[in-house]
């Protein structure tokens, strides 16, 4: 079932999603918050956008242009009434193509950041697949893989660019020796755990295209209390508190 | 000046220390605790022990043998006199020799553990060494680094062994490439802070060798309060809490 939901508490931010595909997860509004924005950044790509939750968070936090990048037709259009009724068209541009099309689209060395938040699973045959293809599709890499969004995102890159991804932690050093192969510096991280005394599940990774930078590990971020409600930072992070848009 | 001094709350683990040079750390306590120990294992080597603080706190924790290698002469004596006045001389052996030449004393896949707090910092002209030799030999990489204590872990442990072990969270990655490169797999980490809302300074790894685990994020250290205290689960560390002894 079609629904519209309230993307963040405040600045009135809408979302259309699809009950019966997926709905943006937590990772899509606590990456905006931790990829580096500054007033010189103009130009905002994010891939595998879903139902754009990153673009619509990002608009309200920068001046930038900002691209959404979707291969699902429908997922897509969902994104679209979203951006409309947001008024946002004239910031927010979606693209329904796959990611590895997108030298059709752009020259290189455009963009100043990359965001994505990608499929987590391999694509093995073993693996179990969601029943439902959108679900799959988001969640497995079906359509692209790790290697080639890290390829593309060197290609769409200024120099001295910023690649923001999330990822399941389990993953963490595929992600990690893949930055390294394509020439990009980590220069911080920030783990997730789903609560105090967990394992971390999940994390953010950001890289400089040919950077040369050490590397920050953040404190870490914890989603619930021991109660199952959400923690405080986190609360904060919904209610998008933030200083002066750049 | 040389000292004695309580390694441990309780225990009555002594240890002597010479004011002037260095005193253990607090990542000298917190490795042995981070180890996996089980009942298989038999041997156990600490590389760069220092004044054998971490085979002191192991010897409450396993019923193995453990041997320590260092290479200077008068901490090797502090570190004897350590092991002989807590009465270990049956189970520690010390080695005062550079790490390097240990394939004189022990053929390879020969322990079941390395644990090593290693000197820090590169052996660089322009880093600023401590002006006392005993402290430039343990903090910088003069005679010997990660890359040849990393090989000799390779030769000395067996297949399936765990190397442990700490390192300043800056030079993070230069361990985990390092670890790949000689076929260690990661298979846990844990990120030590001074205190919350900082970010991270150390932290600890453990790898198999030839193995071929999954890695595991485990919960954050952190060190002190905001007022300077050490946090409970720091001072549980230091009372050494601990299950029967294996």
């Amino acid at each position: 079932m079609e629904v519209i939901n309230d993307l963040l508490d405040i600045d009135n931010l809408k979302i259309y999603q699809n009950d019966d595909w997926f709905k943006f997860s937590l990772e899509s509004v606590l990456l905006p918050n931790f990829v580096t924005l500054n007033l010189r950044c103009k130009n905002i790509i994010d891939l595998c956008t879903g139902n754009a939750p990153i673009p619509l968070i990002l608009s309200t936090k920068t001046k930038a242009n900002i691209v959404g990048v979707e291969i699902q037709k429908d997922v897509y259009e969902l994104a679209k009434k979203s951006v409309d009724i947001n008024k946002l068209d004239k910031k927010i541009r979606l693209i329904n193509d796959n990611l590895n099309n997108l030298k059709e689209y752009f020259e290189g060395d455009y963009f100043d950041i990359v965001t994505v938040n990608p499929p987590y699973f391999p694509n093995k045959k073993e693996s179990l697949k969601n029943q439902d293809i959108h679900k799959s599709i988001a969640r497995h890499e079906l359509y692209t893989n790790l290697e080639e969004i890290i390829k593309m995102s060197l290609y769409l890159l200024k120099n001295g660019g910023y690649l923001a991804l999330v990822h399941q932690t389990n993953r963490f050093f595929d992600v990690t020796n893949l930055l390294n192969k394509y020439n990009f510096s980590i220069d911080k991280v920030q783990f997730i755990y789903p609560k105090e005394d967990k394992e971390s599940n999940l994390f953010m990774i950001e890289a400089v295209k040919n950077g040369n930078c050490g590397v920050k590990f953040l404190k870490p971020l914890y989603v619930h209390n021991n109660d199952g409600t959400y923690r405080d930072e986190i609360k904060k992070i919904f209610s998008n508190e933030k200083e002066d848009i750049l």
